[in-house]
């Protein structure tokens, strides 16, 4: 028997809402996949260092992922681990690669970092060479592993801005390089400074993200691994 | 001139989507609203006690519901506070109730709290009865305070629930005497338990939900208010 239009149109509607909540991130990543998070305070959170579920992801755009994530794909048997360090450039990553990154045996591994180099005055070529350094040790030890690349942003003047793009450029070179997904967030941080009176709405100091701030780079965290 | 089916069906689809990325929260609370949300250690989630954005919101509900709405509403201007504290009952939310509830001057107030007071030995009707008074309190000196009250969950055998069942029908009656927003979450934490081998995989202890089971009960608050 035909259905009616209006009956056809409504499941139609109801259908899309269902796909909205399930935004096809089904086949994201393997079945009990561990996606490790390394990076420096943006990453980190704040988390825990016990193994005290409550607090593991810290506050931010990790505890974002992991509970969207975790939520809407319970059969997956996903992990989600963080091992981000506040003030960390890739030197220290490079210190701490072996027993935090390779020995967790992630299939996927998110990285960001970039803030602290500049602060701590390293150079873009510096950067580039410790950061190129740490990715071929990574895919040698971990030759299947899903790489995502963040581009490191910054709230800052043009002036401040201009010097640090060669950091970003950096990243985006490496994630290239390393067949990684690349997650641009400069732009979207300079849009989102325009679109309220105060940037501090979305980034406090010069690094951090708000509560909300980090809102908008798990979103696009999200999209930029989906499309991928 | 008509357009044909297709289009009109496309339209459709793509309408619904732009819906559900606006979930029409616009109207929820006043321009410039202050949220206030008040409770135990499930509402605290180890938030920062300095005025350092960073960590304010704590990791939990309060993060999912804070980094949501602020970030999908910029121009509302919403200020989203949590004092919630670990180990709290309705009798230590009274100590410091003035302090922490009233001087804030929240225009929307959300509270969850129960698990402390039940595994501490109170009695349901004590329970009623000093939750009755805090609210009693709260609308003689907030009369305008838009009130949330969250049902109390528990992961617990069948006899457990059945003791704490008078605690959840305390906090539903009292919504309804105040005129409250009650969110229900006991039954859907155990229907998310029966969907997984592991409830723990939502609540990973008896009370203190996962990351993923932060999102069931951030969903879950956001849809009751909407609906009210």
């Amino acid at each position: 028997m035909m259905k009616p239009l209006p009956t056809i149109l409504l499941s139609l509607f109801l259908c899309s809402f269902a796909f909205a909540q399930e935004p096809g991130c089904e086949n994201l990543f393997p079945d009990n996949a561990v996606i490790l998070f390394q990076g420096d305070s943006i990453t980190d959170g704040n988390r825990g260092r016990s193994a005290d579920p409550n607090h593991i992801h810290g506050h931010g755009y990790v505890y974002l992922i992991a509970s969207d994530l975790g939520a809407n794909h319970p059969g997956k048997n996903w992990t989600f681990v963080n091992r981000g360090v506040s003030g960390n450039t890739v030197e220290k990553l490079q210190q701490r690669w072996e027993k935090d990154t390779i020995a967790v045996k992630p299939d996927v591994l998110s990285i960001m970092v970039g803030c602290n180099d500049f602060s701590h005055g390293v150079t873009a070529q510096e950067y580039y060479d410790r950061y190129d350094s740490l990715l071929k040790e990574t895919v040698e030890k971990l030759p299947n592993v899903k790489l995502i690349i963040i581009e490191p942003f910054y709230r800052a003047d043009e002036e401040t801005l201009k010097r640090y793009a060669p950091f970003q450029k950096a990243a985006a070179d490496l994630a290239k390089k390393y067949n990684a997904v690349f997650v641009p967030t400069q732009q979207m941080y300079s849009e989102a400074f325009q679109s309220v009176p105060k940037p501090e709405y979305w980034v406090w100091d010069r690094v951090h993200p708000t509560t909300t701030g980090h809102w908008l780079l798990y979103k696009q965290w999200l999209k930029c691994v989906k499309e991928n």
